[in-house]
């Protein structure tokens, strides 16, 4: 294959004009919406505090008391089958299996003013447009789509903490733009705490809204301004009755009335526009005050110009994907493209232009020396995403790990972040996977950690006796499952955590650390049964549960992974993994019926977050825990069947299409899983300074490091059928082992892998 | 009188030891806890932000979906009647006619846990305990009470934002502190909108709760020290369930864990204890953050010394009441230093030790060159109450004033405050009366005023279209009753608002301002009916409506007065009041009538917020408007009826007794009314410098003025049936006038009256 061919290539998902492009026409925001992988399609920046997405419906948190199991599809608010467009709201996570956020939805309309979105079924019913995805575009930092039902034209870009709005109106004297504070995501009853907003003046409005969601005590405080003066304004205030009004009968509180407050608020705004006005909507938010919102707005925009923030915001994109450019046939370059961006959307920054940023005390701190950092889905992201950033961001990954560390110097538990959600810790999943991503930064020699505290703070953490059966594990060596439920994957993943304690610690000189953790990460042996094969859940009397069902997604002692899938996860001793599984080559064949087993479709029903897609035989690639099982191979020494594995992974479980990732995007692991294996090499076991060996499917990668050198890969005699490495060499010389190490990429370098078409 | 019969007096309400006492030894805080007074018996240093008082009860604030009106005896949380104590909350009101605050009722328990309040005919159903007055002592910063139940002495005191709490154990090993912040006053379904609270070790625990009531977005955050460390705590949280609790099951909530955040929360804390053991607590506010109620808390209240903290804040008390110290008879010198007591509760601190406090954009801002205050009931207070602060303490008015002020800045409305309560305004009553007080301390040269900015904040103020009737009144002269209800009485306090402004504008040399609103402060005129000889209520048509009951309390057209006294409110120009009744001799004869006339029973039952003891003939003084009529004879030149009569309101309506306040004492008002007239002079129109003359009740009164000088009052031949004045000297020259100046007070000198039995 001639690299210029991986210069021409088609534009955007409906043209085929083929001409050079930059890397940001690449990716398409789009993939990911349909199905499971709850990505949204609009407007973002690198780690933006704002995520600027359509919301394509509504549901009902609950039918008749009951969860609306429905609404599990609109964790990022869009579903690309969907019909209507419902508004644009300004934050959303990237991929998430449980969800939040959602805040501030925008709608503009013409016409009689209605505040109630309507249903998907009757638009008309409410405010809600039809739109067709012909009339829609979405870019990194830009999304456009034509809503029909009232022929406004509205585009999205955003900076950090600020979402841009740009709605071209066709004439009327009834313009209106809604501004529904009722609206959320998960928006279950009560959810809602409080909403207070404020017309400062003909162009500005103020407030904040308090969520109980995901984030138990999450406040988004705002500055809104529009681009010219609004005629008349107006709120709408569907919160229970406040006791003794009395006074407040002074006022028509409903008709330019500037200050609102309660659970259930809805504002709009009124405006007379010629056919092709525009009217701007600059919207700051921030976690601090009102205040900060506005100096957030007018310091990251102070002007008008969209087309001018639009392209700072995609020349951002353009500069982060260019840290790891590569060529590749086209589908691989849109899959990848668009990994590194999803890859680059959480963390999210929660700090406001002044170093301002709502800690977990709830009261504000100032950032000193750091970026703050929320949106720590750890559970997924220490495996890949994190080890990513330490290679393309590790100043930014510092920063991050000082945003844990934060969090755990304000946490009334002392705990390092589980999962971190706005200055709240929803403590979703397993483990304490914060200190992988602390051990990983340290082994690596990521500049600008407190290593001394970071070490603290993970001993704290992982000593904590009242922590999800962690005091059971403790004396007994395993979580017992008569008393914690998931033990095994529990005390897999405390016994991998304690290792990278371990690897800290070695690290900094601390011997005593290192025995204690040392001795702790042997605890997956304590799970193990020999008579079955498998991990499998202990009771507190020493005995194996019965009975027991190593397919069943649901059995008792495993989270998100069967016992197929979790007893392979001892990432930081694979070599004593597969003594105990019976050596070698007992193992692989373990691993080869992983991959190949026939399921009934009663596992498809149970398997939790994701789509029939996002498995192959009994390996779940949709959710995380098997992420590093292919390149296991490597240790039994079948490392061609790791080769194959992985490429076989990347072909079925990536596609440049709305329906192309096979599970949650979650916060971006997915696709840093795709990233390192297209590149070649994977952190098996982050808190160890290994990348083990894959099977890259670019044709040429270039990282380009922040310490200004430059690592390149390179493919040779790359092709689809020429998945297996018949030898590679690290800057000229063979290599005869399946991992390179960390400092061999950061020492800048050249690996070259030779293709073949033979095991 | 001899003078040193003065100094012997009885001590406190149940000993009966003659010495020499502090002036702080003459306050009463029980008075007004009876009936309709609505003042708070704990403790509080002189405009602190804390007041930590007792509360009797915690009635539902509906019964069957209906408002419960017994609820209204518990503005102050406190009745005097009741036979149990719930607890001690940190925030009341004193004298409020409506409520809020109750915040954070602690309460100390022994044996079995309870966490409801109980009821009052079964207290064992809940955590209270019955009480006796017997074993109850109300002092300036200092309550004391034995909880007969759990044999626990309980005992209060204060700094400005530091409650501090002592009890005395009994020998346990079941010892409960209980944290309610479920309890609030006038606590409706809902009223709660947000409690957070976490335990930072095991004697720090910090929070804040977020309430919907009077104040409708209001936040008070806390931090809460132990004296010695709780073996054990818990909370309960009553609140609707948060959907997505998922992986909080990891946790058993409800014991030892250190956070907790819903609409209904009530935490314990567990000791053991021997016989005598006290437990201390210090309990910090702030309208900010956590972090500065540690910081205040730190800087207020560093030790334990209970007793030194209470020294230290009747020493405070002491030096305010000091500015004013009189001779007098018992009854008078109780009543008189209570009166000052409760003049110089509200308005409150509102800031932290630091500058920081919330502002009514809910943004925290940072005092510069003053303390910020709040709770200005500023349409009972702006008569008396900051007259006399702009006497006794114009430092401090001059801080109110630019906390006004900042309100302004802050303001959506561009308004300057109508009732202010924490960063909120509430609205309540009518007129625009902030700019009154603005007036009488611009037009009083207090220093430290902006003076261009407060006229400019007037002016805004009294322009502003859509507030309350004022549109109409600009137009049409007068608030038509069709429109806008309580007309009457809006229109006269417009136009004596008017007047202000005209009189600042003189001062400051703004002929334009002057100009324009001495025209407005004529619309008076405009709702005065010469057929009836009554203010009465005109419509839109020009007509006034009919039919028309110059008695009736509920007539539309007024509020809280009737025809009779609201037709004498023009304070700023009542020769003109004069003329339009009739002349002078009608215009006495007017008043006579008002304070003989006999009232039918149904009267009573139909007039808000006073008892049958707050009323002689039909003149009510337990409402404000009438506050200055007594002293109108002076004009109508009978200036013996209004010595009679201020004596004659002062002994009816003024008792030493829990009783003894015949109406709310609205934040100090009705007090100050009292003290003024004692001294024997009275604002009739704050914005003028006069005093109009009555009768004083003290013997001698040496007021301490702040620029050092001294100005004494005498009563020469003083004694009960000595009410009026036969002459009087200022300085040694016999005053040919019924008023004197406000310069002639700061310049310091000596006013004597020659009292006298005869007319």
């Amino acid at each position: 294959m001639r690299l210029t061919s991986f210069l021409v290539f088609i534009l955007g998902a409906h043209s085929a004009i083929a001409q050079p492009q930059r890397l940001t026409d690449y990716v398409n925001p789009l993939i990911g919406t349909h199905k499971m992988g709850h990505t949204f399609p609009g407007a973002t920046v690198p780690f933006g505090a704002v995520q600027l997405s359509p919301e394509t419906d509504t549901l009902p948190y609950e039918v008749n008391g009951k969860y609306n199991k429905d609404v599990y599809k609109y964790c990022a608010g869009y579903q690309y089958t969907d019909k209507t467009i419902v508004g644009f709201a300004h934050t959303h996570f990237s991929g998430t299996g449980h969800s939040d956020l959602g805040d501030f939805l925008i709608m503009p309309t013409v016409g009689k003013l209605q505040l109630n979105p309507g249903t998907a079924d009757r638009p008309k019913s409410g405010y809600r447009s039809p739109f067709s995805h012909n009339e829609e575009t979405a870019r990194p930092d830009y999304y456009r789509v034509r809503l029909s039902r009232y022929n406004i034209l509205a585009e999205l870009t955003a900076t950090t903490r600020v979402g841009v709005h740009q709605y071209t109106f066709p004439k009327t004297d009834s313009a209106h733009i809604i501004l529904d504070a009722v609206y959320g995501i998960y928006n279950y009853p009560d959810k809602n705490v409080w909403t207070f907003m404020r017309v400062e003046n003909d162009t500005l409005v103020t407030g904040y809204r308090q969520t109980n969601g995901w984030g138990r005590t999450r406040t988004v405080y705002f500055a809104m301004t529009f681009s010219r003066p609004f005629k008349d304004y107006g709120f709408q205030n569907g919160s229970k009755k406040q006791v003794y009004r009395g006074f407040w009968r002074k006022f028509d509180e409903t008709h330019n009335f500037p200050e609102i407050a309660g659970t259930q608020i809805k504002a709009w705004f009124d405006f007379n526009t010629r056919a092709g006005d525009q009217i701007k909507i600059k919207f700051a938010i921030s976690p601090v005050s009102t205040a900060n919102a506005l100096q957030n707005l007018q310091t990251e925009a102070p002007g008008w110009n969209f087309k001018q923030i639009k392209q700072a915001g995609q020349e951002l994109w353009e500069r982060e994907l260019s840290k790891a450019a590569i060529t590749a046939d086209d589908n691989t370059l849109r899959n990848y493209y668009t990994a590194m961006y999803h890859s680059f959307i959480n963390p999210t920054v929660y700090m406001d232009v002044n170093g301002e940023y709502r800690g977990l005390d709830q009261n504000t701190h100032k950032a000193e020396g750091f970026t703050n950092y929320t949106t720590f889905s750890l559970w997924d992201t220490y495996r890949a995403q994190h080890p990513l950033l330490n290679i393309l961001q590790p100043t930014r990954n510092s920063h991050m790990v000082a945003s844990m560390l934060a969090h755990y110097n304000q946490s009334a538990h002392k705990m390092l972040p589980v999962w971190s959600n706005s200055a709240n810790e929803n403590w979703c999943m397993i483990g304490y996977h914060s200190v992988s991503v602390l051990a990983d930064a340290v082994v690596k020699d990521i500049p600008g950690i407190d290593r001394a505290a970071a070490l603290d703070a993970c001993v704290a953490t992982a000593r904590h006796k009242s922590y999800d059966g962690l005091g059971y594990y403790r004396t007994l060596g395993y979580v017992p499952e008569d008393k914690n439920g998931a033990s095994v994957s529990k005390t897999l993943e405390y016994a991998y955590d304690d290792w990278c304690i371990a690897r800290m610690a070695a690290k900094l000189n601390r011997q005593d650390i290192y025995n204690e953790f040392m001795l702790r990460s042997l605890n997956f042996r304590n799970v193990f049964d020999p008579s079955s094969g498998f991990m499998r859940p202990r009771l507190s009397n020493d005995s194996f549960k019965k009975p027991f069902d190593e397919m069943n997604t649901d059995e008792p002692g495993y989270i998100e992974g069967n016992a197929w899938n979790y007893s392979l996860y001892v990432p930081h001793a694979p070599d004593e993994l597969i003594q105990l599984m019976g050596g070698k080559r007992r193992f692989i064949a373990h691993l080869d019926s992983l991959f190949t087993m026939q399921l009934p479709d009663s596992f498809f029903a149970k398997t939790e977050d994701i789509s029939r897609d996002g498995i192959i035989g009994n390996y779940v690639h949709g959710n995380e825990p098997s992420h590093h099982i292919a390149y296991l191979y490597n240790e039994a020494g079948a490392p061609h069947k790791t080769q194959r594995q992985v490429r076989d992974i990347m072909k079925k479980m990536y596609h440049p299409t709305p329906d192309g990732l096979g599970g949650n995007d979650d916060c971006g692991q997915m696709s840093a899983w795709y990233i390192f294996s297209a590149l070649g090499f994977y952190p098996v076991a982050p808190g160890s300074d290994q990348y083990w060996l894959g099977s890259p499917s670019v044709a040429t990668a270039t990282l380009h490091l922040e310490n200004g050198k430059t690592f390149t890969i390179t493919a040779r005699n790359q092709g689809d059928k020429n998945v297996y490495v018949q030898k590679a060499t690290l800057n000229g010389r063979e290599l005869d082992r399946t991992y390179i190490r960390h400092q061999e990429i950061t020492d800048g370098g050249a690996l070259v892998f030779y293709m073949t078409d033979k095991e």
